[in-house]
């Protein structure tokens, strides 16, 4: 084997994002976020990057993975799963191995598996990032070549307010608390970055009112795909009724309740297809949701299911399925939606537009910000993911973690929502 | 891109090799069988080797794909397919298409679409083997990196006769055609090879008497795992009485009965593990086998499958619904069992040892044979396949192709077995 390939270094960069005051049904989103970067580098003195979440609880896994990776070979990459079990140990610090295990959030359960998966994601795209370089070759050749040339991406709408309570990170995007406000929304970022179909981050108001947004939204763009997602916040009943008043304008229903069990009483009492990022996000939920049919679209985050070639495994399970497939995002940098418009580009059923949070991310990592048109970005046909680290930027973000007195280093949308409303706790599941 | 990995030419050589007189339930091998080496040659001027079938109906195929490859790179194979789609039509002549779509042979149901993909894989293992020797890296590496430096094999019994009935390519190995002589036949293997793990083709003889060969192998090697594959030759009461007689030694039983709904009553009557290389052998049937737990363990073959990328796909899709993998071989040469070892090396699931006809193949089309080691192959970590195309070799199998008068073109195992015995029709389904 090359020794140009063999890691040399392995570098972490914790870092802190800004983020704008997105609501959800668990609280908002805070004014900063943590983020991860990994660079690897190779003998032949290239460097890879790649991204994943930065909240201590990855940390804790990175860093003994970031350890045990120089000598090996950046083309290694199945290689990480039995190495991450082997090294990283459980992510979890005492206080949560001593609670049980976290059953909500955003992202579904969160088992120590998941975590390790997200952070070898990380270091698998910096691996395949690097191997691209050094052999010239974009991340999607790695994988098989690409079979589109763009990868269309969706609008992702949130309602929002104009700033966050400490008047942190103010943008000029306004308050969007209401239809009108998440039409005016979608309006600009269609015309700024051509997106055609929409999705509203729901389980923020009442069902009614997000009902009202919906149709609001089909008014304004007649015949356009529209999708909703509260997040699992709804019981079957109000899961049912919304999926009845929106059957004619939905693309599909995201997460309405929460968990398989739910989500398959959910399916067979509507046409509505159901898609989910929460129910199925890791490879022993599969079997069950597809045997009940409680799910007809997976919508995959190579974060969660730990890296480009693991979500070129799901994209042929649910091929085999008959299952629809998309992409999920979290808040993220350029870094990873590189790394999600690579491995999009090799999957032959990418059914729906991808989900991302990009636009609303004003600062990144790299020196060259990706550019929607037409809702799409061009597949990079650059080695290795086609992005330059800004280490400059890198840098300023890097200082604002180290200086962070903890409260932002660890997301909790709860936490944010509390400095606007002190009595404010995460709701019950369901919330309606 | 590197116009280096562009494809500027694509050679396709049929060739007939020699095949010892092998039994199975449709008849018997003939004394040569066709195999297509497919050699694509990128402008870098570097030429990737892959294997398939030989027979008409995949040459048909393979023309017209070999002649709209130049111009593509050899990394772009997941492209493959919509090109294949494309140019490829029909492989099946006039009478074929006549008749009704082959409902039976070995490899379970043939439509066109599994014929398109086993040409497909042909030309993906020589993409994937030009790409790993530009670039200087093994094709394992090309499909995300060995798990495992070795790759077990088992040993591949068959009844056979001496030799053939014209007398054609004698060898030294003598019939077997009772449990004494497959005991025979399997103390060779382990000796030369050092095979732990047997496979018997069986549907040759009456149940009972394949019985008592399992039997006496299991007396002769006690412990070592054991398999039986009559090609579904039998009915449920059949399948489930040879289960019930073999319980304590089989490792699985292998395509007892024919089709997934006869596989479904068989599973649910035993809990002998049945493996399968007949009622899954492409996408749109899987979902329905394992929704009914017909199977728990599916035979991969590349060859079927679509290739090495597509191979990794279906063990990703096995792991996701816990049924174990292995792979299936059908007559094949050096080329073939070095794709099989690489991409095996990849999948961390490789529950069983893979079966190989290899050690029956007296002739090879590259320079340095295979050896099993421990029953063992070692992967390679040479650049692409890691084999050398024996060009002297590759011409004198092409003449025996081009001067034969046809009968040996079409692999027919039945017209074979009417050599020695007239009236033979290949059998009804099933035979017991």
């Amino acid at each position: 084997m090359d020794t140009a390939l063999l890691i040399d270094e392995v570098r972490l960069t914790p870092i802190l994002i800004a983020d704008p005051p997105l609501l959800n049904t668990q609280g908002v989103h805070q004014p900063y976020t943590p983020r991860l970067v990994v660079e690897v580098v190779t003998r032949g003195g290239v460097t890879g990057v790649g991204e994943t979440y930065g909240d201590g609880k990855y940390l804790r896994l990175a860093r003994p993975l970031a350890e045990a990776l120089p000598g090996r070979s950046v083309s290694d990459v199945n290689g990480l799963f039995a190495l991450a079990d082997e090294v990283c140990g459980d992510a979890r610090d005492a206080d949560e191995r001593a609670a049980r295990v976290d059953a909500g959030g955003l992202r579904g359960v969160q088992t120590t598996d998941k975590l390790r998966l997200s952070v070898v994601s990380g270091f698998e795209v910096a691996c395949l990032d690097a191997l691209g370089r050094t052999l010239g070759l974009p991340v999607h050749a790695l994988l098989g070549g690409k079979v589109r040339d763009r990868v269309e991406y969706s609008a992702y709408l949130f309602y929002r307010w104009a700033g966050h309570p400490d008047g942190a990170e103010k943008d000029d995007w306004g308050a969007a608390l209401d239809p009108a406000g998440i039409v005016a929304q979608a309006r600009r970022f269609a015309r700024d970055h051509g997106f055609s179909s929409f999705k509203l981050k729901g389980g923020v108001f009442e069902p009614d009112q997000e009902i009202a947004a919906i149709r609001a939204l089909a008014e304004a763009f007649p015949g356009q795909p529209l999708r909703l997602d509260p997040n699992g916040a709804w019981s079957v009943p109000t899961s049912l009724y919304v999926a009845g008043q929106l059957a004619d304008v939905l693309e599909y229903l995201e997460d309405p309740a929460s968990g398989t069990d739910l989500m398959a009483e959910v399916s067979a009492g509507t046409s509505v297809p159901l898609a989910t990022n929460m129910c199925v996000t890791t490879v022993p939920e599969i079997a069950d949701a597809f045997a009940r049919d409680a799910v007809q679209v997976v919508l995959s985050d190579h974060h969660y299911w730990g890296g480009l070639h693991r979500t070129r495994e799901l994209a042929a399970v649910c091929r085999a399925f008959g299952v629809g497939l998309s992409m999920h995002s979290n808040t993220h940098l350029g870094i990873s939606l590189a790394a999600m418009t690579h491995v999009a580009a090799t999957v032959p059923n990418l059914d729906y537009a991808c989900d991302s949070h990009y636009p609303w991310q004003t600062e990144d990592v790299i020196t060259v910000r990706h550019t929607f048109r037409d809702g799409r970005l061009d597949v990079s046909d650059a080695p290795g993911l086609g992005v330059e680290l800004d280490r400059e930027r890198l840098a300023v973000l890097h200082r604002r973690w180290l200086a962070d007195d903890g409260t932002m280093r660890e997301r909790d949308d709860a936490a944010a929502m509390r400095k606007a409303d002190p009595g404010w706790t995460t709701p019950p599941v369901p919330r309606w």
